[in-house]
């Protein structure tokens, strides 16, 4: 949209043009990958490439990513695929709702808390483990706060206790540096669409090794693991948009970011607008950063950032639409009703930046005045 | 692919045009349609726009269409969904594998045999019905054979009888006219990939007043019916080719579809090729025709048909990879190891039949003789 400052790309990035060149060329072709039919050979080798390039940029074996029909799709496979073992998972009270939901279905939680900066202690979580555990979940950049997790130290104290740990990615690959293999967990999530790749497609990462019953059956597509006519256009997309990430681009792309995220950070640091900044302020996915409001309605924000041509959104991904306060806050101690969270990507710029520490004292002025003449 | 003729669409479709002209158009848009801001609520309304343009295709209420990401994931949300009701499932023994497989996994399942054309009896059907059955599945067509099946005998016999209903569409929708509402059905899976709309999206439809957990949790998505971000491009695809398809042109694609599925029967009706027509020659879905092949390996005649610039499939969608026996086939008693499946589509044109009714002659000649000498 012409003008417009798009500060929401933890909901969903925009799509780039790598990805969107791959995508668009794939979709005149056609064609099922299990057919033995030119068409379906040609889809085959696309998806098989993509397959290689995902890997390739997270540090996984080829055979061990499994294409899925999105992020959440992924984290419901990790949880229903390893529920067939046990019935206890441990689930660090950050996670976000789709992690949540799909581990508290399968059987009984037990819920981690976190500091006041949104962290997890490894030790805590690692404490939680029961005779009867299967499955510890820990992500690696909390969508709300950005707070980054211990997830190599909760890898590290899970090892040797019989339970396997499920890393949501979601708000960490594309924007930091991931390594499957070396980080050691036994499945991964991750979304295309949050770090610019299409809507509709997302990755389990299954540690070589791990056979783990498929969500969805009635194929034997993706090596039986997710059955399903494989959706070949978006996942080319996804495959050329990590091809054009590796190769040390996605540190650059995070420093870029975190660049961004430190100037709306240093804009509001003096306290002069009332924004307290969430979450850790270091050690942070680069692209996150998240405020309490003080004295004025998060959804009045939303909606004068919006008129003056800002994207932003406030609580998590899912609890906008019901107004319901954040567990994410609410886990971590602070006020859970009035939140910013502004978030940047590939196509943000410091002119972004600029609107935005621009616009922010305007809007914040005006709705506190008119709270007072209430 | 230049000169080709693509015989397989009961596999997947080729994009549509405007499928794929509304897909191409909502990418450059992005969005969350959970989100206040004007890039959300821009995708939301086209979400709803071809939410609309599904269910005046198919005869539902808008709010009874829940976005899946395919066909497969609308069947699993499906039996995951009923399973919570109760323990046993009815399933006639040619459905799809992604229907009687996800419908094992939740409990005991009976198996209703069919006739030699593959078509189950709605007594059968209704007969299996026991006090603990939750929910009934029965095929519109069947996607290796085209068989119709007796949908509206088997809703009519199991109202009243506290169970689920639930067609599996996937081969009828855009072929066929398909009413959900004047069928009365409780559930309806819809790929639409199966006639020119996008990959990676899919409708099931739920009878307004039911409720049922969603497979996938986590977001409020789709009335809390289905989590994760919309695939709003796919979606928009599926929603303009509806509106396209609205308004007689199904039918007269279908009468198209089944002009041209014909000129294959009658020019090998003569015997001559050694291909037996299986299925109901006139009760079946427009597009399909599946015939036993005698003497050769079904393998063969695709690689040969492949050579000769034509893509066909033999055996069930997902049993091909794998080279077993097709349970549809063994369920109507026919030989289950060679069979040629030819399916048609919007794109198929006399010329495509010209092709392979010359080329079948020559393939199946060939092999016969090798088979001969060895």
């Amino acid at each position: 949209m012409f003008g417009r400052v798009y500060l929401d790309h933890a909901s969903t990035s925009p799509l780039r043009p790598e990805a969107r060149a791959a995508l668009v060329e794939q979709l005149g072709r056609g064609g099922d990958p299990a057919r033995i039919h030119a068409e379906g050979l040609a889809a085959r080798v696309a998806v098989e490439e993509a397959r290689q390039q995902v890997a390739e940029l997270i540090g996984a074996r080829p055979r061990e990513v499994v294409f899925t029909g999105g992020g959440t799709e992924a984290i419901a496979a990790a949880c229903w695929g390893a529920a067939a073992r046990g019935a206890h998972q441990v689930v660090p009270a950050v996670e976000h709702s789709a992690v949540r939901l799909a581990a508290e279905r399968h059987g009984e939680i037990t819920r981690v808390p976190v500091d006041g900066r949104g962290r997890v202690a490894a030790e805590d979580v690692v404490a939680a483990i029961r005779p009867d555990t299967v499955l510890v979940h820990v992500q690696w950049g909390n969508h709300e706060v950005g707070t980054v997790q211990p997830v190599a130290d909760v890898v590290a104290g899970c090892r040797g206790r019989g339970v396997l740990v499920h890393v949501d990615a979601a708000q960490a690959v594309g924007h930091v540096d991931v390594d499957f293999r070396a980080l050691g967990a036994d499945l991964m999530s991750v979304s295309a669409h949050k770090f610019g790749g299409p809507t509709g497609v997302g990755a389990l990462l299954v540690r070589q090794g791990l056979r783990l019953p498929p969500l969805l059956v009635g194929g034997d597509q993706e090596r039986a693991r997710r059955a399903g006519l494989e959706n070949v256009a978006a996942i080319a997309g996804l495959g050329a948009l990590c091809g054009a990430l590796s190769g040390g681009a996605v540190a650059a792309d995070g420093a870029e970011q975190r660049r961004l995220t430190q100037r709306i950070l240093d804009g509001v640091a003096d306290g002069a607008l009332g924004l307290v900044a969430y979450g850790d302020p270091v050690d942070r996915v680069p692209h996150i950063v998240c405020f309490g409001v003080e004295g004025v309605e998060p959804q009045a924000v939303l909606l004068g950032l919006d008129r003056a041509g800002i994207a932003a959104h406030s609580g998590s991904a899912c609890s906008s639409e019901a107004l319901e306060p954040s567990p994410v806050l609410e886990a971590m101690g602070v006020d859970a009703h009035h939140s910013l969270r502004l978030s940047v990507g590939w196509s943000t710029t410091d002119a972004d930046i600029d609107r935005v520490l621009a616009a922010l004292p305007t809007v914040l002025t005006d709705l506190r005045a008119l709270a007072r003449t209430q």
